[in-house]
């Protein structure tokens, strides 16, 4: 019945489902089936801990070499995809490009199951996310090397070139950290799309749309142009104190669970100490960054948020801002299809009530009139 | 704090929001704007509701002129976006094309208001929804033509002539009843994606994803194909005694909010039932839905829902059945926009939380010795 029950606004602080996939606490833990991330992110690789989130446990050597085995060889993207992509404006987000070309692979798609049709999805996202800025721009598509894992491919697809071990590690682990997050938008907006029995790429397609939000995924791009805009530490106290008087939020901080510290962005400020002092270029990104978050501690209790310290990285990678969002697509998508299965298990129409507020008992009153 | 409210699984009877949008009741009401359904269906046009839903009163005459100039002026579609559906597989579903096409009209959008974006993207469906079966068989693209109405053009442009009287009153009707329905799966969808700051084009594409579903938007279709294969009336009460028995859930019937009755199905059924006596054809189908009706009543007390008496009217109009859910769309992109909007106005991302019921503090075992 309709106003059964009134519950905070943006569903803050309440609890709709059970679930076995990952679980972020306010005291800055986060576990994702069962592991805590420091440990993960310590010892896993990426393909490893999305096999983790997929199929509920670590895999054995053998189930690893079969999954890696089917992400690269499901990579393969249909020439027409290439196409669609290439005709689009140059000007276009490349996270509409994205969602443009996810979309139209669900009319490609051959399996009859609907793990393959996952598998596939997830092996096609970073192939789409490293061409959905470059053949809008009409330069030639790239392709992924056999002999890469899927995060490698996707930064050497990006970069034009194989990244180094340090490169990679430090790529590996925020990819890892960006993989699974509980019922964030987007993948609460993929559980409300599986529930109505829609197929993997609808839910996807969902899910894309949804992280391309500067509230969401679209944070990491607004935090690096921010970061790029200050440029100097010394700027980072007035910058605060006028947003504080501004009462404008400042995106990359503050998170709806974490009001103590995001783990994640606790763990790429190390990473980005550590790309820093081995590239010997950077420092002054890094020391704005600090600066940034102890003026936001010390006057409105707000920590950095993993966006805030993944963006870094990413830029010193040589990565375009725009495909920030993208790649944080291509690793969540291991996230967005456990909630997919674990939502279609549950058979329920996600379908809230409104209270209506509007007028009522008016009369129609024919258009001449009016 | 997570954990903190726990709800109904499928947020069943939780009242998230305020919305001055619409208010289905469980009553068997149904409200736009404070107009009950029954006074717009009798009384008012299609786009006289739309820019009710849209801009929270019914138009002048002038506004009302103006609006239908839009809606036709912004109909028209580049020719990329035609060629991108001409090159989508025959097999697709045309809502999988209609999401797509919708997907990349984000990237060719000039508009700089929401305003501007939410009447294009209103604007075109009608024409995408027409073009997203014909186009992928290698047809020849249909326009809208500049004389008729939204929901003229858009069964004119499917059965490739202008609709007589009748045809277009009961089109019409359906299509005014199928605009809003406050917070379906779809609408939520849209909120959702709203509230993470993502632009109108985003939302409307998740907002296609979760119409296609066979339990939202898709049971349109679902539930004519289940009248074909019945055929005859008389089998109406075997079938549902095997459901029953069998615990199959019968599409086309039942609702989160209506128990008693739906009343868009009630004023659908009317319609029918006046479009088989002018049409003299059909009697046999309206027989079976409304013995169908009475078994399930008996049996089950469910009510049928509106797309259990939108679909034969779809039919006798001569629509392809894929097309039903492009139709539902065309219409409830109206109600969407409104969601979008006031969803903005709210400020607030929706971002509930899960109740972790997995495994913890697991150790991580290198994979050589697991």
């Amino acid at each position: 019945m309709p106003g059964n029950l009134r519950v905070p606004a943006g569903l803050d602080g309440v609890t709709i489902t059970d679930s076995k996939i990952a679980k972020s606490g306010s005291d800055g833990s986060l576990v994702y089936r069962g592991y805590d991330i420091d440990e993960l992110a310590r010892n896993a690789g990426f393909e490893e801990t999305a096999f983790l989130v997929l199929y509920e446990k670590l895999p054995t050597s053998a189930e690893l070499g079969t999954f890696s085995t089917r992400l690269r060889s499901e990579a393969a993207l249909d020439r027409k995809v290439f196409d669609v992509m290439r005709s689009i404006p140059s000007d276009s987000h490349p996270m509409d490009v994205l969602r443009t070309a996810l979309s139209i692979l669900a009319s490609l798609d051959r399996h009859e199951s609907t793990d393959g049709m996952e598998v596939s999805i997830a092996a096609k996202m970073p192939v789409l996310a490293a061409n959905s800025l470059r053949l809008p721009e009409g330069l030639e598509p790239v392709r992924p090397a056999e002999h890469l894992s899927l995060p490698a491919n996707l930064l050497a697809m990006i970069t034009g070139r194989e990244p180094t071990k340090l490169e990679l590690w430090t790529f590996e682990r925020v990819m890892i950290l960006y993989m699974e997050h509980d019922l964030n938008a987007s993948s609460f907006t993929v559980r409300v799309v599986a529930s109505t029995g829609a197929d993997p790429y609808a839910a996807v397609t969902a899910g894309l749309a949804a992280l391309k939000g500067p509230l969401h995924g679209g944070a990491n791009e607004v935090a690096m142009r921010m970061l790029l805009e200050l440029k100097d530490p010394s700027r980072a106290r007035e910058f605060v104190e006028s947003a504080v008087k501004e009462r404008r939020k400042v995106i990359g901080f503050g998170h709806r669970v974490y009001k103590e510290f995001d783990p994640r962005a606790r763990m790429c400020k190390e990473y980005l100490r550590r790309l820093v002092d081995e590239y010997g270029k950077g420092e002054n990104l890094y020391l704005l960054c600090d600066a940034l978050e102890k003026e936001m501690w010390v006057r409105k209790r707000i920590p950095p948020n993993l966006d805030f310290y993944a963006a870094p990285i990413f830029y010193l990678l040589g990565i375009p801002i725009p495909l920030y969002t993208p790649i944080f697509a291509s690793s969540r998508v291991f996230g967005w299809m456990a909630h997919y299965n674990e939502q279609i298990e549950e058979k329920k129409l996600i379908r809230p009530d409104a209270a209506y507020v509007g007028p009522s008992g008016l009369k129609y009153v024919p258009l001449g009139l009016r």
